[in-house]
């Protein structure tokens, strides 16, 4: 059997190519393969974080996601047809795996941050070498741009997503200090009562597309309408001053 | 009045200098003063983290702190102390911005994450330029090191000290899907029979000085003792499996 190539899950961070880390972009410099997610139609936040940076000799494999909008995940028809995608994906990578070509999965963000490439971890992993190279997070970027330090000394902080149903989402924030709700989109009108509930809404920061060229950034309480990117993050910092 | 220089909060990420991002590693090889935190008789994180990186005619400022163990933070003369010792460090730097320096201040992992930066930020953000450059976490190093995704779909992530009262620590674990603890050191003991409480202890991994030459990594119900670092991190991946 000849050598198998490497698996690497690179993290490109959360827009800005230039927010890859020194790794990353020498990995991309090198593998010969290099595949990204994306939604039908859209170039995909990966493939657009590491503009610039790839070996213009690489194969580029996109793998289009089945669904353009977001379903429940507690459809089982949505479930199964993604564990299909996912596993037509890791074969199609595998296979160049085998033949001994090292493959690079661009994750945005972090890789094990709400990432998509752990569906293909779990598949590859048991059986081929696999490196992750960790990403700056889309919320890291949404705060630096920001300019709003989150967390101070022992506070905690509380990531959630903009999907949970409304009385979860309240009883989460109750007694947290900083809070990142993610996947905002269709939810900012429970989430704004949720945080006015909890007494955060006037601390709130909408950002959209953080660090990318057509990042949005706004006091919650100052944006008139509900709507919201899918990948709209809200940022409560936590109370505590500095010293 | 002259040109006042810059001040840039650089995140320079887990440890390993690589996970710096390009963006750093730009800003670090231009600016003329270079100023980083450290603890007294030690070298620091953040400075091991860009071993190699810095300009070698740049002016290094090393800011001691003024304790080397960790006192609550809730006693006055702990806190009176490290408010002068803020407050002297951004005079020390405002000087050199206000004479026509840029000034890169390291922040091991994420300036606005448990960053000491920010203290500096607060001072000189309201009079200076001031540009944040969003790092890797050390939790991210850690999880990736561990190489376990830590969180799916909608799973929530709570990020707690290990610093907090038990009660509190037990409070914030009920209900949650995905946890890191930071700051585990003498409270390694508290923690685990908290995560025990909570059904936790079972994912639980321990994971100290990920992404550096010193790393350590072992599930926690393998660690047979109690002695952890300052800086020893606790991962509890989500339950959720993968699709």
């Amino acid at each position: 059997m000849g050598m198998r190539g490497t698996l690497y899950g690179v993290g490109v961070g959360p827009g800005d190519p230039e927010l890859m880390s020194l790794k990353a972009a020498r990995i991309l410099k090198s593998v010969p393969v290099v595949a990204f997610f994306a939604k039908k139609g859209a170039t995909g936040n990966a493939r657009r974080a590491v503009d610039g940076h790839l070996n213009p000799e690489a194969e580029l494999v996109r793998l289009d996601y089945p669904f353009t909008t977001e379903l429940p995940e507690s459809d089982p028809h949505y479930r199964a047809a993604l564990a299909e995608f996912y596993d037509a994906a890791a074969a199609s990578l595998g296979a160049r795996l085998d033949r001994g070509q090292d493959v690079a999965v661009l994750c945005a963000g972090d890789p094990f941050f709400y990432g998509s490439y752990a569906h293909l971890h779990e598949r590859l992993a048991p059986t081929h070498v696999c490196e992750v190279i960790p990403g700056i997070t889309a919320m890291s970027g949404c705060w630096t741009r920001a300019l709003t330090p989150m967390t101070c000394g022992d506070e905690m902080l509380t990531v959630l997503s903009g999907t949970m149903p409304a009385e979860m989402l309240a009883h989460r924030l109750a007694g947290s200090d900083a809070v990142v709700i993610m996947k905002v989109g269709r939810n900012l009108a429970k989430i704004r009562q949720a945080l006015a509930h909890a007494g955060m809404l006037e601390r709130a920061i909408y950002v959209e597309r953080g660090t990318m060229p057509e990042e949005r950034i706004l006091r919650l309480a100052d944006k008139p309408d509900d709507e919201a990117a899918y990948f709209g993050i809200v940022l409560v910092p936590g109370a505590r001053k500095p010293l």
